[in-house]
Order: structure tokens, then sequence, then C-alpha cells
């Protein structure tokens, strides 16, 4: 590869160099009216001043596995952390951090799947900022996008508003996006067709903003949909009761996690959210979310009970209590 | 060092020691009514719904030095976007990707100055995120700040607005950081009192509100005070015409560009702005500036002229042209 298609230091200096990688490649592909990449801010003319603001960081490796990339991830985690809170996803900031040697034609690819991203999720990439590292003080590029949101008002949501009997819901499948990513490893010598989940759940979240019983909202990332009940345990002060049965799990995930003894109720998963709603409108909440584009898999997996702690009803009705993740790490999976 | 005193991967995997870094030091040391760590995002109640939006990632090495660390250099970053927007900084959220084996001591310290840091700016850190980045795969700690500011009506800035005549004032001596950050590099095999000049402009900035001759604000960071004025010639299409003799320079400053052969026209700032100002108030402006805490060296430096570029008159009454920066990579300044 020649030398002049590679990120080097210069491309972070300030100068012509980074003005060259800021208009010929982040503000050309990410392009909207509002992206002025020859000012350090944007002025944002908002619907409201009630707004919700939330950031996430973005390190999967590989940087493009099958369903997606970490560009389009870093899309969709920080519009799902808005959508979670009831608020309609609008503008994100970007950050990318490139090491240095990456080659400009992947980051032009990854970028590309994010401007897809952005677009199907209809925000708008205002404002950025590129800095250059050198060899070994990176790996790849990271990113961080940073949302704002405009609040729907017919949400109201809250660890408070959870009660003991209120069902528990997840759109999809779980563990996809551990699964796709551990697999695009080569390091775990197993291969597979399967694809990360990484998506909007803005379109579950706004079905369900109709429904005055939808108590709490969170998208399982890392730490899985296990983590979240946890969470509820821990804030909520009350328990979750979830059926292993009813939870749906894609086959290869099955077996990938116990070839390698993962736990897939503790795997990611970057397009899925948990809802936690009255059990008289569960039914109806599943009904709105099995009939949307990739809603089919949707399912009631579970209860809200008042005993604070997690179990899994396994498949032969034994017990099995869902503990905080301890030490299983899985670097870099988002 | 015992090995529990050292970020591990497992402080990334959305489990217990994840909760115990962001529970037990970044929201510890960052505390502030509106954050809280148990959601996933902030809600923001602002004053106006017309708002300042900018983003900013730090990288710089040393993590520590005269005068600042990466932790307060974040904050002043952010909001001195904001403040030479024409904004009064509010909010900020937090971005941390840590690499494994970073001693928690360190980490505390760091964000122990940018608890002070923000203190002083009367901004808050609203929400946040943190990864960890396996050994090699980072170097210590890199942070983005994503700042939202409320614009003062009385400033009307814009590149636009430019005029030739107009003065080009600074705040204080320039390249103060770029020399401290070099200095704290052992590889030079250089040493000094010199310190940073991170620090917020928006006392600066503020103080400008009231006249109406201000046309133009820019924190000259990397690429320096020559950047900026490259940045006015291409997009302005007018000149700038910088008097040497005037340019507030320290002799450690100086001294450091000789033996190193850098120039500090290009060296960069973190708590200065550069000031384009209507000729009939550049004095006022000036003396407004003179009369702040930090402001005693401020000055008028030069004058916009027709001719789109950039001429430096040199002690001896020579004139230097002032390029875009080309090969001058110096990494991880901020």
């Amino acid at each position: 590869m020649n030398k002049t298609d590679l990120i080097t230091l210069a491309h972070g200096n300030g100068g012509r160099h980074m003005r060259e990688l800021v208009d010929q490649l982040f503000s050309k592909k990410l392009s909207n009216p509002l992206l002025d990449t020859s000012v350090d801010a944007c002025h944002l003319q908002l619907d409201s001043p009630d707004i919700c603001f939330t950031t996430d960081g973005f390190t999967v490796k590989p940087l493009e596995f099958p369903g997606g990339t970490i560009g389009s991830l870093a899309i969709h985690g920080t519009v799902n952390d808005l959508a979670v809170s009831g608020a309609t996803p609008k503008y994100l900031s970007l950050n990318a951090f490139i090491e240095e040697g990456m080659p400009f034609e992947q980051l032009e690819r990854i970028l590309d799947d994010m401007a897809q991203a952005a677009q199907a999720c209809n925000v708008q990439i205002v404002t950025g900022d590129t800095k250059v590292l050198p060899v070994h003080e990176a790996s790849g590029v990271y990113f961080a996008t940073t949302g704002i949101g405009l609040y729907n008002p017919d949400f109201n949501l809250g660890m408070d508003k959870i009660r003991p009997g209120d069902k528990i819901l997840v759109n999809g499948s779980i563990g996809d996006h551990g699964t796709a990513v551990m697999l695009a490893r080569e390091q775990y010598g197993l291969s597979g067709r399967l694809e990360s989940d990484s998506a909007s759940v803005y379109p579950f979240t706004h079905a369900l903003s109709k429904l005055e019983g939808v108590r709490f909202m969170r998208d399982p990332t890392r730490g899985g949909l296990a983590t979240v009940s946890v969470e509820i345990t821990r804030q909520a002060k009350l328990g979750c009761y979830l059926h292993s049965t009813h939870i749906p799990i894609k086959p290869q995930v099955e077996s990938v996690c116990e070839i390698l003894g993962y736990d897939p109720y503790y795997l990611a998963c970057e397009g899925r959210v948990i809802a936690i709603i009255d059990a008289q409108q569960a039914d109806q909440a599943l009904s709105l979310w099995q009939q949307l584009a990739g809603g089919e898999d949707a399912a009631i997996i579970g209860e809200i009970t008042e005993q604070p702690r997690v179990i899994l009803e396994t498949e032969l009705g034994g017990q099995r209590v869902l503990d905080e993740l301890e030490d299983d790490p899985l670097p870099r999976i988002c």
C-alpha cells in the first residue's frame, strides 16, 4: 500500500493535511446543511429547550464486522440511549481518535457506513473533532458520539415507576452483537454467518409512546440482558423473573456460547430494547412491536417481582440466580 | 504497585468493576446535582432553545504537565470553543478512553484537576461514558468533551463580518502550552519552569460582549496564531498583517523555539483568544482585557488587510509570509 494511502501524524497537526482529511473525508461523507467544518461550534435552534443529552464511546474490534462497522455502531449506540430515554434523536457530535497508519480506504468505508446509519436514523452530525495518535497509542479508530434529543411528552419513564407484576419485554433475539463480534475475531478459530443486531431502537420506543403503562426502557449493551435486570434490582429494589424458554436466542448464539463458555444473558446487544410495561398493556405493546420490521421475534420474557434479585427459570423448571457481571471481560465489544 | 491499584479490562465490562469505577471515581469526583451515573442520558431544561454545540478530543502527552493535566485541558478546550463562538458555556458530556494498567491514583489526580477546572469555569459534567482499552491500544487516558452553551445575543460574530482595517488582538503570550508540553517530554532533554496557559477564555470573550465592533474570535490551539490567521485569509479572503514586536512571547518560549527549531507562531495555546475588532474599538477592548486577571500581556498585534495572505513584520522591519502548516507534527500536544 502506498504511504499516501495511510493516515499520518500530519493529519492531526492543525494544518493542511488535517484540513484535507476533514474537508475531503469527514465533511464530504457526513455532509448535511448544519455541518460546517470551518467553524469550531454549531448553532442549533431547537424546537424545545427541554432536551435529552447523552454520550457514548466506541472501540469495537474488529472495526468492521458482519452487520455493521464501528461507524454505524457509533450512530446506533447514541441514538438508542436517547430513544430509551423517551426522546427523539436529533443531533450528534462526533470525535474520532485515529491511529497513525490506518488505511484511508478503511476509514472511508467506515464513514460511509456511519453516514448511511445517520440518515436511516434521521439524525445529523453537526460538529466534530479529529485527533491522530501514534502507532500503538490507539488501534484503528475510536469514536465518541454525543447526542441531543427532544423529549416526547407522552412518556413518563423512570426506574421508580416500575411495579411488581409489570411485564418485561424484549424486541428481538439477544446476544447477536456480542457473538457476531466474537466470531469476527480470528482468535477464536470460529466462523459464522451471524450478523450483529446493531440498529436504531427508536421505531420500537416510539411505537410505545401512546401506552401510558410503559414504565422504563433500556438498551442491553455491555453486560446484556442480565446487567439491565441487575440494575433494576439495585435501583428499583424489585426483582426480575425471567423465563428462559421465552427469551429469543438464535441457535448460532447458543452454539457459540456453548463452545466458548459464554452466557448469552450477559452478551451485548446493539439493536435491542428491554421495556418494563404494566401487565394490562403488555400484550398490546408486544403486538405493536411484532408489527415492526425486525420485531418479529419480540417477546414477553418475564415479570417484575417483589424480592430484589434476578431469577432465570431454566428450561426444566429450575431456577438460576443471575448476578452482577464479575470477571468476564470481552474488551472492545462496543 | 499493587495490581488492584491499576485499571483492568474488567473496569470496562459493564459489570461490578465498571460500576465501582464510575461510582467511586468519576461520579464522586465530578459530582453535581445533574450528574446521575445510573441513567444513560441527562434531562436538561435550558433557558433557551438557541444553543451552541461543540466537541473536542484530548490526547496530550504527558497527561500531567506544568500548568495543568489532560483533565483541566479537556474542560478548557471545549469551554473555549463555546466562548469564542459568543456563548456562555453551561453543560459538558465526558468520554474517557482508559488504557488497561493506568494507575488509579493518576486517574484520580486528573479527575480532581478536571473537577476543579469545571467548577472554575462554572460548567457541569452531566453525562458520560468510560471505555477501557487493552495495553498498547491507548496510552494513559484520552478524553472527549462535548459542550452546550447559550448564545449571548449581544454578539454578532462571523468571519464574514471582518473588514480591512480591523485590528487583531490577543489576550496574552503565545506558544506557552506547546512549549510547556514539549519541555515536559523527557525526549527533548530540556527542562524549565514554563507553565501551560491552559485556562478558560470566557472572562475575555464575555468582557467584549458590549462592544458591537467585535467581528470574530477564535482560540489558537493546534497550529497556533499562524493557523488562525491563515484560516482568516482562506475563509474571509482578507489578509493579516502581524507585527512581531507587538506579539507577546515569553523569553523561555523564544529560547526553546530557537533550540528545537520550532516557530512560536505555530505553537498551540490553550488559554488564548484572538479577536478581530473594529479599529475604533480596539483600544477599548485592549483596556478591558488588560484589566482582567491574566490579561496583563494582552496586545494589539496586527491588522486586517485586503490581500489574502499572512504577513509577519520582523523585528528589523522585513516581511515574512506565514503559510499553512505543512509537515511539522507535534503529536499529542492537546
